[in-house]
Order: C-alpha cells, then structure tokens, then sequence
C-alpha cells in the first residue's frame, strides 16, 4: 500500500469529515476487452496515479481472472468496481425463457467477480443489449419493465447474499429506449423494492436526457449507488459545459456514499470505439482523461 | 396578412433597432412526412401564434407541392425554411457516381422546392446518409470530406444562381461520425471556400459534441446560416440545461442574420419517433414545444 491510499477508508462518505468520494477510472478509458496482462499493467498506473478504485468491465466471463484481479488490486490497494456489458443476446426484457436464462447467469458471473474483488457494485444496463431502440407502447414497456423485474429476482438475492449491490444504469435514447430517464428507471427500482438493485448515474447520459441534471440525481437519492463522470462529450470532466458544482452539491445533498469513477473509452481501439460511439479522441491523450479527470473532481469535491 | 406580422421585415438582424432574429418552428414538431393536406392545417395556426417562417422538410420529394406551399405561405405571412432529409442512398461521400447524381438531384429539388417557397435556406446533413457511423482513419476522413467537396460543387453553383444558401448541419455521433463538430464541419467549409455553403447547427446536438456551446457558435461565425433550437432533450427551449444566455449572445456576437428555429419531433409517430429516437412525449403537448418556445425566444431575445 502507498502513502496516498492510507486516507482511503476515510473516503467512503462526502460529510465534512471526509470529503471526497471515491474516485476511479475505467479501464475502457484504454483496452477492450480488459485482459489480465492489460491490468497488470493498468493498475499500478493508477493506483500511483492516486486513484482508489478501478473499474473491471465484465465483456466476456473470463476474460479476466478474478483471482488474478483480487490480486493485483490487494498488491496496489485499489478498491474495483464491475460493469455489466449487454451485448446481443442479454436481455432480461425477452419472452424466451432460453434467453433470460443466460443473461441471469451473465449477471450472477458478474455478481461472483465482483464478490472475489471485493467490489461493492456490478453497474451496468442490466436490462437489454445497448443499442436495442424502438417506439413502445405504454402495454408493452410496463410488461418489458415487469419481466426486467422477474429477471432480476434471482439474481438480486445473491447479489444480496453475496454484499453486493446492482446498479441499473439508464442510457441515452440512441442506446435504449427502455430507461432514458432517472424518473423511468425508477419505475423499476420502486416495482423490485429491493436494496439490492440501485441506480448508477453517468453524467453523459444525463446531459442528454435530463433537463436539470441535479434534479435528476436528488430523484434518485438513496438509490444511487454508482456514478459516472465524464464530460458532455465523454471527454475529461471538467473540461465542459456541464453544471459540476451543482452536480457535487446534489451528490452532497443526498449523502451519496458511492464511488464516481471516470467512464471514458479509446477511439484507438475500433470494438470499444464503435460501441460507445468514440469517432475522435476527446482529450490530449487517454492518460489525460484519467489524470486530469481526477485532478478536477479530486478539487470539485474538495472545495464542497 | 396578420398585424403581428408587420414588424417582420424589422426582424431579419439582431442589431439593437431589431433585437429579435424571425423565430421558426419545423413541421417536424406534428407530422411526418409533411403533406399539403398537414401544410393546409398547420400553416394558420403556426402564424397565428406569432411565428415569423415554417421549416419544411423534404422527406421524398413531391410528398408536397412547392407552389402551393408558396401559396398557403403567403396568405400567411410565413417566411419559408427547407430541410433537407438524408435517407438511406442520398450520400455524396459514396465512390459510386450513380448515388452522387442521385443525391445531386435530390439536393437540386431542395433548392428548386426552397426557390419556389422563397427559403433563403435549404439546411441538414448534405453530405451522408443520418445513422450512417464507424471509425475512419485521418485518410479515409479526408477522402469522405473531398468527395463531399465535389459531389457539392454543382449544387452549390445552383443553389447561388437561385439565391439559396446550403446550411451543412453537423450531427451528434449516434446520427453520423463525418462531421460532429464545428470545428469537423468548418474543415469542409473552408475547403469549398463558398459563401452557398454555410452551416446549420442545432443545440441538441451541440449539446452532445461541443464543450462550449457558446463558443462553438463564435467558431461557426460568419459560416452560420441557419440555427435550430431545442431543449437538450429536444423539448421546449428554455426549460432545460442550456445556456440559453450564452447561446443569444454568441449569435448576437458574430451579428447572426439567419433564423432561430424550433425542430422537435412527435412520439406519436412511428416513423419520425424512429429516426429521430424520440421514445417519450418531450412536452405536455406538441403544440406546446412551439408556443411555449416561442415565447421563451421572444423573451431571450428582447432581453439581449
């Protein structure tokens, strides 16, 4: 353990005595799919960097080692979080017992990852593949919103079991149409009734479908359980239009006790670039999104 | 013609003896495609509210007659915009000459349709197909953006002989990754180097793609023709997170003569919901969007 992490259990609230959250990074912000060699490499960069935790995407169940990863994080005392990824064929809103299937047991892998590395979190939109869209009628989104809640069930109870919470992360039209809004997912959270299923909040989403971004996450309040921040185009926060003291004051407000972790993604890399959209860099290098990116919301929270 | 439409000639700067630009609303906001029939309804009720020009735009052409546009417009007193729509097969970045000239032709009834209605301004993305992305290489880019070049040329000379300028619009990354941002779009500008092309920007989408909205439009500067305005959400303007101060005083700084107008877009219509991902309702009415926009406008504008 470094010098600069010995405050870091002092970090898990913004109360007075302890202002900052947790902040971390994506290791989207550079690879996809996230392998074992690619965060040995990525970890002790930022751990020294000053970050406390690390965001384990979950593309493809083994991928990466869990074990290996509970290791490296211990050796550079970094806390983890794990991101749900739904591509193709993950979707809790479908008909096909066959298909709720294998996406239950895609999250409960990534519920049993998250336990191995101690992460408090699998985040993610836990629901249907990113990118599916269409117009729904009212009928349909609610028997779309009832099977997401069946779906989850199972998995919400050993996720309970296990100390883990799931964060249902609502995404921006292009990228669903089932939870644009805070108010929509919501809807879901208020059906399950659960603790164990939270909201994760991702300030790029939220500049696009909320119309008063802290609004949006005083609504959410003892719900949100994960945030992500990154500028209004995904570049580094901070650099950008949008309201961030308002945005650390409503966080303040509701006395959000989670991590927010930078979520940026590599026009270097033509997979993760097509899925998020990434057709420029959006900062002077990758490294800078993470570095400066902390930099500013390590002095954002500071000065609360 | 309605006596509010008398100060209309007064409106076309936003100099201090004229503080507010003509303030226009699409036909987007109701219907899709635009049909006479829909024109016929809609125009007396848009001039009754106080609008100054109707954007219309350009689905397939013929889905409404251009004389009779010019006609039911002049009883109204409406000024005229034209969009221009890009549909699968309208691209002048494809290496196939028969979808060049396709697309030429398409583009030259928009000019002749905008002539035919008195538009100063045929605007949209003129260069590839909406929702057509993915990564290209710095070469590749440049190859698109020459092609863009030549496949305008004609046009342009056209579109100048009719009086007619052609406003290019930049789109955020889910719609196209040619040109999101108005620094991307101004490489295109400057190359063609024709006052016939000028640019289009709308703040949705600024919204997504610029850090500095405020800026961006300073950076368009004397290349803006053409202004389209919407919550960040593509609601009502002015009851969401933009800085609408900001955005009047950029127009009003590089002495914008073009139109500010209104595009939203119906839920209640599946084909439009679709292309433009409008999953939920984005007022308590349509009618709405453009009333209550309207006013909000006006008063930005007086108070500049």
């Amino acid at each position: 353990m470094k010098g600069v992490k010995g405050m870091k259990g002092e970090r898990s609230s913004l109360t007075p005595s302890s202002p900052s959250p947790l902040i971390g990074v994506n290791t989207w912000v550079w690879v996809s799919p996230l392998t074992d060699d690619a965060l040995d490499e990525l970890a002790p960069k930022v751990a020294a960097w000053g970050f406390d935790l690390i965001e384990l995407p979950v593309e493809n169940p083994g991928d990466w080692d869990g074990t290996h990863a509970a290791a490296v994080l211990a050796e550079q005392g970094l806390r983890a979080g794990v991101c749900a990824v739904m591509g193709p064929g993950r979707d809790l809103t479908s008909d096909d017992p066959a298909t709720t299937r294998a996406t239950r047991d895609y999250l409960r892998g990534c519920v049993e990852v998250a336990a191995t590395v101690g992460a408090a979190v699998v985040g993610g939109p836990i629901y249907a593949p990113t990118g599916r869209v269409g117009l729904l009628a009212a009928a349909d989104r609610r028997t779309a919103i009832e099977r997401v809640a069946d779906g989850l069930a199972p998995v919400l109870a050993e996720a309970k079991a296990a100390g883990v919470t799931l964060a249902l992360e609502p995404l921006n039209r292009y990228e669903t149409s089932l939870f644009n809004t805070v108010a929509q997912a919501l809807e879901l959270v208020e059906l399950v009734g659960d603790p164990a299923l939270g909201l994760l909040l991702d300030t790029f989403h939220l500049n696009v479908e909320e119309r008063d971004l802290p609004a949006a996450i005083r609504a959410a309040g003892p719900h949100l359980t994960h945030f992500h921040a990154c500028a209004n185009d995904r570049g580094v926060p901070g650099t950008d239009h949008l309201d961030w003291p308002g945005i650390r004051d409503a966080l303040v407000a509701i006395d959000y006790r989670g991590a927010v972790s930078i979520e940026s993604f590599t026009a270097e890399n033509r997979t993760i670039a097509t899925a998020a959209s990434i057709w420029r860099p959006l900062a002077p290098s990758q490294d800078a999104i993470a570095t400066d990116g902390l930099r500013f919301l390590r002095g954002l929270f500071a000065s609360a």
